[in-house]
C-alpha cells in the first residue's frame, strides 16, 4: 500500500552493482565465523558415531568414558529431557539413537541406527582431544541388520524396513489430463530413464556450533545454521521448553547451498543437552570427515520418462514416474519431491501430464534440501528428453523450446494458470539464442560431429521455470526489522539469514532503495530468533523476494513518517517528496529529483527529537497458494522464474575430457535488486552445476561412504569454471514489493543438462546419467556400478521410440 | 485506539503481585551480571586518575608504561579519533584530560583536570594487575590551580573559574505572580535556610563494561549501563562512526538509582577506544574506591525559602533561591535543577511564586541523576517549612496540608492547570492520616515532648506531588518489541532497560495483560540499542508508564491480528471475544469471562500457519508539554503522581539517636502493574530516603572526599528499615495506556522531611540541614562544617517570622 509506483518502476538505487554490506569484513578477515568465536569455560562436545549403516544397539556402556580425564559429561538418548526425535517435516530423526527403552516414550524407533552418521551418545570434555579420545572408552554392542541401499528396491514389500511404519517417505502425483488418450493421439512416444547422483553441498566452513545455558532453564545457541527456526523449534523440544527460552543465533555462515539445515539441528539439540547438562558453554565442531559422514546429501533420483509427440511436433502427452532415495530419515524429502512434482515436465505445453514421485528411506546416507531441492534431477531428465525431441523433430533444440514453452495466460501440469506476471521464458530463449549464437553453432557443430577430429565441439541449451518461494506446502512470510538512527545510519536485521548467499546486502538494498539513502549507511544484523518474528526458512530462493518485500514494507512506514516531518520543514505536500542519494527533494511523476537542503541525516535527527518513531517490523506475506494433494492440482507456487543456461563444450574424442569454455545464462528474476550480487549467484550457480554434470558423485556402497575428504570427492575449483556471460530479463513482478523474485536456485538447475545436451551436439551421444565421467562419454556406459538397470539403459535407446505413423 | 476500555478500566492481571520475570536468575545466581561475562583474549584497561582537584597538565610521559610487562596498549587524549568530550546536556566532560593541544580541535579546556576521579591515560594489559601496575610508572607533570568547592563562591565574578565559560552551569526561574504584592498582603513571613548533602548513589555493583571491536570500524560494548542510548551516542561521537556502528548491550545491572549514566559513558568511551587500539575485547571494572571517587553523586543544596501566609493561613506569597553544587562538570544538572524549580514550592496553592534554581561548577565530584532527580532538595526544604508553619498557625501538620493542597483544576507555579486526571493528594492524606492515626498521635507527642524522658515519641508527615516522566525538557518516546511465538511463549523487549528496579517484569505484565496470557509465559530480553529504536533514557520513573505503555501499543496491535483468527475458529465477532490467562473466550461489557476450549497457545500455532505477523512495535509518545525558560511557565509535565509519608520515631534523649519504628506509605501511581513490585520500590524508596536523611553525606574538602568505600561512607543496613505499611490511592491515569503512571523516585523524595518532621513533633527542635546528625538532634547544631553559613543558620529560628500584625 505505501509502496509506491514510483518504488516499483523507477528504482534509483535497485539494480546497481553495489559492494556486499558484509564485505569488507569478510576480506579483512575481521567477520567472525562460529569457530572464530570461543567462551570462557567453554567444553569441547564430540559425537559417537555408528560403526554400522544398520543395527540395533543391544547396549551401551558410558562409564568408563565419564570417568576419563577432563570429561565433564557423557550424554545417551535417556538423557534426552523432552522430545528424543527431530525432522522438520517427519520427526524421525533420533537426536541420539538409545538402547530399548530409552528416551521419552517413543520407544522403539529409538534403539538402532539407521545410517553411519547417526550418534549414539556425546562426550563433553575439557579439551577436544580429552572428548575424542573419551569417545574410544564408550562400549556399543551392536546387532547388525539387513541394509537396504536402493531406493527402488526398499519400495518393494519384501525389503528391510529402515522405519517401522514402511519405507515410503512421501509419493506425490499429479494428474493432468488423460495420458491414456494423450499417447494414443501421439505420433511419436518417447521413452527414457535418467539418473541423477548424490552430491555433497561442500561448503567451505564444516558445521559448528556453541551453546551456553541461560537462566531459566534455556539456552542459546549461535552457529553456522541454516534455519534459526526449526532449529529452535528442536531444540525447544528436545529440552522439553517453550521457544521463548531458546534463542539461536546466526553468526557469519562459509556457505550452506541448503545444507546447514537437518545436520545443524542435530548438532544445536546436542550442543544445547551438554550445555544443560554441564551448565557450561560447549562447542561442537565436526571434522571435514564427520562432515561428509553425517551430513545430508541432495536425492539421487531414478527418473522414467514417457512423452509422446504430435504430428506438429508439440508434446501431446507425458508420463514420469520418479524414485528418490531419502536415506534415513525423511528430512525435506516430502517438500523436495514436491517441487519435483510439480516441474517435471518442464516448462512446456502439454496437455495430459501424469506424474509420479516417491521418495523411499534406505541406509545411505540421508539426503534433503540442496540448491535447486528437487529441481536439478528432474530439470536433467525433462531437457535432456526434450532436446532429443528436438533434434528428432530435425529442429534444433533452442527453436524447438521456443514453440513449446509456456507463454502468458498457458496452464502448468498443476492446473495453474500462468498469470498476473510476465511468463518470459521466450524471451529469455530468444536473447540466449542471440547473446551466444546458438542456431547456427548447434547445426555447425552437428554437422562437424560425423568427420573424425580430436576434439569436438558442441552447444547445448537447458531452460527452466521455477516456483519462487515455498509454494503451497508451507507457510510463507517473513519478517524484516528496519530502523533508522537519530544521525541517518540505518540498522536492518531480519528473519531471513545470510549463509554467504548475500541476503544481507539484497535485504539491506531494498530498504535503501525505499527510504533513500545510500546503501552504505546500512548495517545489517545477523539473525537471532528472539529478535526477530520466524519468518519461515531461508530456502527456496525467497530470501530476496520474501525478505526484501519485508524490508520494503518496513522502510515505507518508515519512510511516510519521515515524509510527514519533510513536509512540514520543507512547506511541500508529501506526495510532491522524494529520498535519494541521503537527500530530500521534489520530484515529478516522470522520474524527476531535484533535491533540497534538507538531507535525511538531518531530517532522522528531527524527527527524533519530534519523538518519531523511526523504526518498524516490516511483513510480507506470500500471495496464496493451493495444492489438492489426491489430484496435484492448484496454485503450486504464487509466481515463477524464468531462466536458460548455453553451454559450448570441446570434447577430448581420445580421452572423453569435456571442458565447458563458454557459457551464457540468461534469468528473468523480476527486478534485479544487485546486479554484482545476482551476477555472482549466477557464476556461483553455474560452477556448482557443473560440478553435478561432470564431477560430483558421493558413493556409497552398502551404506558405506566411499570419500571422506575432498581428495576423494572432487568439485569444481576457479579452473574448471568457464568464460561466464550473464544476462537478465527484467519483468518486475507484481508479487515481489519493488518487483524482485528469486534467483538462487535458478542458477544451478539447469547447467548439467546444458553440457550434456552440448556433449551430444558434440559426439552424437545422450548421457542419461550423471555426471557425465569420462567413460560416458567415451563409450557411452559407465565402468563403475551404475544407477540405471540394464533394461533402463536400453530403454533410453533410440530403438524405443514409438513412430506412431509406423505402427501396425 | 486498539486499547480498549476493558484494558484500562478492568485489567484482570494489572495489579497483581506476580514474582520478577528476572527472579528466578538472581536468586539461582544463573543471571550473568557484567563482571560474570568475560571473553576469550580479553586484556584489562585501567585508568590513571588525577592526583589533583584543579590542576593544568603540562607533561605527560607513558613511554616506560608502555613497555611495562603485559601491556598492549597506553591511550592518552592524543589517541582520540573523534570529539574528546562527552557530555548527555553539556560536552564539557573529557573522555581524558590531556597535555594541550591534544584532541580534535577541542582545544584549551581539554588540558587540565578538574576533579580527583578524571582520567588521564588508560592502559591495556594481559592481567588487571599488570595494567594496574603500569599506571604507576606513567609520569604526569600538573601545574596546580585554585580550587573552588563552594557553589555559591563558585559564583562570584572572582572566583576560580572550573569551565573558561564561566562557572554557572545553567539558571532556572520561575515567575508566577509577583511575590512583592504577596508578600505585602501576608499576615506573617517565614524566611529558613536548608541545605541537604551530597550522596552515594551506593549501588551494589561497581561500574563494568567489556568493549569489543567489531567489522566496519566499530565496537560492541556490554556493561552495567543505565542509559544504553545516550552511551551509544557518546562512543559514536568519540569514535568519530556513525550510530548504527555501535552497539550497547545490557547485562543483568546490580543498581543504578540514577548513578549509571554519565559515569558508565565515559567508562564506555574509554573500554571502546582500547578496544578499537587493540584489536580486542576490553574488560574494565571499578573497585569500589575508583567507583566512589569517580561516580558522580546527588547534588548538594542551598535553599532560602521565604513565604507568606495570609490570616487564614494559606500560602499567598512564596520566593526560593537555591544553589546546587554541580561538581566539576554539568553531567544532568540542567535537567535535575529543571525538576527542582518546578517542583520547588511543593504540592501547594500559592499565586505568587518565584523561584531561582542555579548550579554552579566546582571542583568537587561532579554531580548528576540520581533517583529524585532534584526533588529530594525541594521536598526536604518545602516539606519542612509547611511543617513549621503548620505548627505556627496551631494545627497539626497534616490536617494544614490537607487545607492547602492541590485540587483538581488548580494552577502550579509554572502556570499549569491540574486536569485531565484526578489530582488525588487530598485523598492520598486522608488515607495515611487514617492508617497511621497522625492527628491524635501528632497531638499526644507534642503535648509529651515537655516532660523529660528518655526516649520521645514523635510522627511526622511529608507530601508531594511530581511531574512524570521527562517533562518539557527532553524528547519523550519509548518502543518496546512484543513477539508471541508459535506454541504462545512471547518474548519481550524494550528501549527501557531494568537496573533492578523491576522493569522487566512491569513492562512484561503491561503485555500479557493485552495479550492475555500469564506472566510466566513472557521472556524479557536485555536491552540492545540496535535492536530496539532510541527509546530516551530510563530515568524520570518513566520505565512503566513508556515502556509499559509502548508494551501494551505493541500486544494490542498482535492481539488484533489473532482476534480476527479467533473470531474465524469460534465464529464469533471480534469485540465479544477476551483472552485472559492463556484462554480465548467471550466476555461481556461487565467484565464477564466465558473460556472457550481455544487456548492462546493454540490460537498463535494457528496464526503462525496462517502466515499472520505475530510481532508489532509498540511506540509510546508522551501527551505534548511546553515551558517557556525565561518565565518558567509551561506546562512541565504530562502529568503527576501524588504520594505521601508518614514517620514515626522514638528519639533517645540522651544521645540523640532516631529509631524509626514505623512508616506508612501511600502513593497514587494510576494503576498498579504489579503489587509485588510496588511495594518492593516503596521499601526500597524509603529506606534510602532514611539514609537521605539520617546518615549519608559524601563529605568533601577542599576537592577531596573523606570516605573511599562503605567503611567510612554509612547507609542504611535491613536493620534500620522500619515496620512498612503500603498502600496505592489507585486513579488510572489517561495518559498511561493502561492508567499506570510512575513510582520508582515518589518513594525516595519524601522520607527524609517525614522523619525530620517527626523529630520535630517529638523534640520540638527543627532540623534544616540533613542528614539529621546525633549532634542536630541533641544540641541543634553540627559539630562538623556545616553547609549553611552562620547567618543562614540565625536566620532559621523562630526569631524571623514576620507577623504582619504585630509590625510598626
Amino acid at each position: 500500500m505505501m509502496i509506491g509506483e514510483k518504488d516499483k518502476d523507477r528504482p534509483w538505487l535497485l539494480g546497481r552493482p553495489e559492494p556486499r554490506v558484509d564485505g569488507l569484513g569478510k576480506v579483512t578477515g575481521e567477520a567472525r565465523f562460529t569457530d572464530d568465536l570461543d567462551e570462557v569455560g567453554q567444553v569441547w562436545g564430540v559425537v559417537l558415531r555408528a560403526a554400522h549403516p544398520h543395527a540395533r544397539i543391544v547396549s551401551l556402556d558410558v562409564e568408563e568414558a565419564r570417568l576419563a580425564p577432563g570429561v565433564v559429561a557423557v550424554l545417551t538418548a535417556r538423557d534426552i529431557p523432552g522430545n528424543p526425535f527431530v525432522g522438520g517435516v517427519v520427526q524421525d530423526q533420533p537426536v541420539l539413537a538409545g538402547t530399548a527403552g530409552a528416551g521419552g516414550g517413543a520407544g522403539h524407533d529409538l534403539d538402532r541406527v539407521r545410517m553411519l552418521g547417526d550418534g549414539v551418545a556425546l562426550v563433553a570434555a575439557e579439551t577436544e582431544a580429552q572428548a575424542r579420545d573419551a569417545l574410544g572408552l564408550i562400549r556399543v554392542g551392536y546387532e547388525p541388520l539387513p541394509v537396504v541401499t536402493d531406493p527402488r528396491e526398499a519400495l518393494r514389500p519384501e525389503s528391510p524396513l529402515v522405519h517401522d511404519r514402511g519405507n515410503l517417505v512421501v509419493h506425490h502425483g499429479v494428474r493432468h489430463g488423460d495420458p491414456a488418450v494423450g499417447f494414443e493421439y501421439a505420433h511419436r512416444v518417447y521413452e527414457r530413464a535418467y539418473a541423477t547422483p548424490r552430491i555433497e553441498h561442500a561448503y567451505l566452513e564444516p558445521e559448528c556450533v556453541i551453546a551456553r545455558p541461560v537462566e531459566g532453564g534455556g539456552v542459546e545457541v549461535v552457529g553456522s545454521i541454516q534455519n534459526l527456526f526449526s532449529t529452535r523449534r528442536a531444540v525447544a523440544s528436545v529440552l522439553g521448553v517453550p521457544l521463548n527460552r531458546v534463542r539461536i543465533r546466526h553468526a557469519v555462515l562459509g556457505g550452506s547451498f541448503g545444507g546447514k539445515d537437518d545436520v545443524m539441528t542435530v548438532m544445536a539439540c546436542r550442543a544445547a543437552l551438554l550445555a544443560r547438562a554441564t551448565g557450561r558453554p560447549v562447542k561442537m565442531v565436526n571434522t571435514r570427515e564427520e562432515s561428509m559422514l553425517e551430513s545430508y546429501k541432495r536425492h539421487p533420483y531414478f527418473l522414467d520418462y514417457r512423452a509422446g509427440v504430435d504430428r506438429d511436433g508439440n508434446l501431446c502427452a507425458m508420463r514420469m514416474d520418479i524414485v528418490a532415495d531419502a536415506g534415513a530419515y525423511a528430512s525435506m524429502s516430502p517438500f523436495v519431491t514436491y517441487r519435483s512434482v510439480v516441474q517435471a515436465a518442464g516448462p512446456y505445453r502439454c496437455p495430459h501430464v501424469w506424474t509420479d514421485v516417491r521418495a523411499a528411506y534406505t541406509n545411505n546416507p540421508y539426503t534433503g534440501a540442496m540448491r535447486g531441492f528437487g529441481s536439478p534431477q528432474v530439470n536433467f531428465a525433462i531437457e535432456c528428453l526434450v532436446d532429443e525431441i528436438a533434434e528428432d523433430q530435425g529442429l534444433d533444440p533452442l527453436t524447438y523450446r521456443r514453440r513449446i514453452v509456456f507463454r502468458d495466460g498457458d496452464v502448468t501440469p498443476t492446473g495453474q494458470r500462468l498469470a498476473g506476471h510476465r511468463v518470459s521464458l521466450d524471451e529469455v530463449l530468444a536473447r540466449i539464442g542471440d547473446a551466444s549464437g546458438f542456431v547456427d553453432k548447434w547445426w555447425r557443430y552437428r554437422a562437424a560431429r560425423e568427420a573424425p577430429a580430436a576434439f569436438r565441439r558442441g552447444i547445448g541449451v537447458a531452460c527452466s521455470y521455477r516456483g519462487v518461494s515455498l509454494g503451497a506446502e508451507g507457510v510463507d512470510a517473513a519478517a524484516t526489522f528496519v530502523q533508522v538512527q537519530p544521525d541517518g545510519s540505518v540498522i536492518v536485521s531480519s528473519g531471513v539469514t545470510d549463509m554467504g548467499q548475500g541476503a544481507q546486502t539484497a535485504v539491506a538494498q531494498c530498504a535503501a532503495e525505499v527510504l533513500g539513502v545510500p546503501l552504505d549507511r546500512v548495517v545489517f544484523l545477523n539473525t537471532d530468533t528472539s529478535r526477530i518474528p520466524d519468518s519461515g526458512p531461508t530456502v527456496a530462493s525467497r530470501g530476496t523476494i520474501m525478505g526484501g518485500s519485508a524490508a520494503a514494507d518496513a522502510a515505507a512506514q518508515v519512510r511516510a513518517r519521515m515524509l510527514e516531518v519533510a513536509a512540514d520543514l520543507l512547506g511541500q505536500p508529501v506526495k510532491n517528496l522524494v529520498i535519494r542519494e541521503g537527500l530530500v527533494g521534489t520530484g515529478g511523476a516522470e522520474g524527476s529529483f531535484v533535491p533540497s537542503r534538507l538531507t535525511f541525516a538531518d531530517l532522522a535527527g528531527e524527527c527524533f527529537r519530534r519523538g518519531v518513531a523511526l523504526a518498524a517490523l516490516g511483513w510480507f506475506r506470500a500471495p496464496p497458494t493451493s495444492w489438492h494433494e489426491e489430484t496435484g492440482q492448484g496454485i503450486a507456487y504464487f509466481t515463477y522464474v524464468y531462466g536458460a543456461n548455453v553451454a559450448e563444450v570441446v570434447v577430448d574424442s581420445g580421452t572423453g575430457r569435456v571442458r565447458v569454455e563458454e557459457f551464457w545464462s540468461v534469468h528473468d528474476c523480476g527486478r534485479v535488486v544487485n546486479r554484482l550480487g545476482a551476477e555472482g549467484q549466477v557464476h556461483g550457480g553455474v560452477a556448482m552445476g557443473l560440478g553435478y554434470g561432470l564431477l560430483e558423485e558421493f558413493e556409497v556402497e552398502q551404506g558405506v561412504p566411499k570419500a571422506s575428504n575432498f581428495d576423494e570427492y572432487l568439485i569444481p575449483t576457479a579452473m574448471d569454471v568457464p568464460r561466464m556471460h550473464v544476462e537478465f530479463v527484467e519483468n518486475p513482478d507484481p508479487a515481489g514489493r519493488l518487483g524482485q523474485k528469486s534467483l538462487g536456485e535458478p542458477t544451478n538447475e539447469i547447467a548439467a543438462p546444458a553440457v550434456v545436451n552440448a556433449i551430444a551436439n558434440a559426439t552424437g551421444r545422450r548421457i542419461r546419467e550423471i555426471p557425465a565421467t569420462l567413460e560416458q562419454v567415451l563409450i557411452g556406459r559407465r565402468l563403475t556400478r551404475s544407477g540405471l538397470r540394464g533394461s533402463e539403459v536400453a530403454r533410453g535407446g533410440e530403438a524405443s521410440c514409438k513412430v506412431r505413423g509406423e505402427e501396425g
